[in-house]
């Protein structure tokens, strides 16, 4: 199936200069859907992966449906205040100003391996920050696996410490 | 599986008086979501769906869950200003101040069949907006499945035109 002209791309979204990649008009189609979750389940097969770890909001949309295909738990990483129980959390610096995340400090126990699911691989703070969490809980990220991909923005670079797997790749 | 057990409740949270019932607890445990997205995709069996829906963000977890196994599609039903392409939105009131949700206009065909899927059935308001935006659009709500059901708070009144289903219910 051609995945990528599925993606709706969407100029100036949400910042002027900023190409959106749109997957609604993916996920909306069950067949593509179905196909995205497999080929990434596929691609943890014998990581021995415990849990899907996720970043709101997207990454929830992908994750827990490959945590379902492969059996396994999902755990969500949110934005400040979300999470109800004790909480670990990481800032990141974004071109204006900072962004945090948080992750519940029992999501995870020591050694257990977990493959972070996200819809967009950029810059890779997002994805950096929730290894680092998870990392701090005792966890070991054993993939890290994208829908998309925007090569440009080198966020590989940043997370060559890291198995990351793309489906779908744009410039920018 | 006593999946009530799995649920983590947490007093005061995310205000005074609130028992917040923390299903985090639950979908890390891969047998007990698994055994959560079957029961829900086994009760929407025979009504012929097309789409599932859900509520941004915890509506995501358990509805792409459910729309992955059932092979159709996701549609997302998001706060405003977090979907890129043209939108209908909601206005609904909350206790305190008002609430919008917002769907693609061109989530959904006229005819089509969508189940909502959110995580917790409380006031009843955030789905009965979802299920209006939906009808806007000509589609037809066949079903609303809830992990759990706040039975006290009477939302089940607010969606009596509707088929509502829930695993676990609490008084509030």
């Amino acid at each position: 199936m051609d995945l990528k002209s599925m993606i709706r791309v969407i100029e100036d979204f949400p910042h002027k200069g900023i190409s959106f990649k749109d997957i609604t008009t993916l996920i909306k189609e069950g067949d593509a859907f179905r196909e995205v979750v497999d080929i990434i389940s596929n691609d943890l097969k014998g990581k021995d992966v415990d849990y899907i770890a996720g970043p709101e909001s997207r990454g929830f949309l992908l994750g827990a449906a490959v945590a379902y295909s492969l059996g396994v738990g999902f755990i969500p990483v949110r934005k400040p205040g979300k999470l109800p129980a004790d909480t670990i959390s990481y800032e990141y610096e974004l071109e204006y100003g900072t962004n945090t995340l948080e992750i519940h400090t029992d999501a995870i126990e020591k050694g257990a391996k977990v493959a972070i699911v996200d819809d967009l691989l950029a810059t890779g703070s997002t994805i950096y920050s929730a290894a680092k969490l998870i990392e701090s809980l005792g966890g070991e990220v054993v993939a890290m696996e994208f829908l998309i991909e925007l090569e440009s923005l080198k966020g590989r670079d940043k997370l060559n410490n890291y198995y990351v797997n793309s489906l779908i790749k744009y410039d920018k």
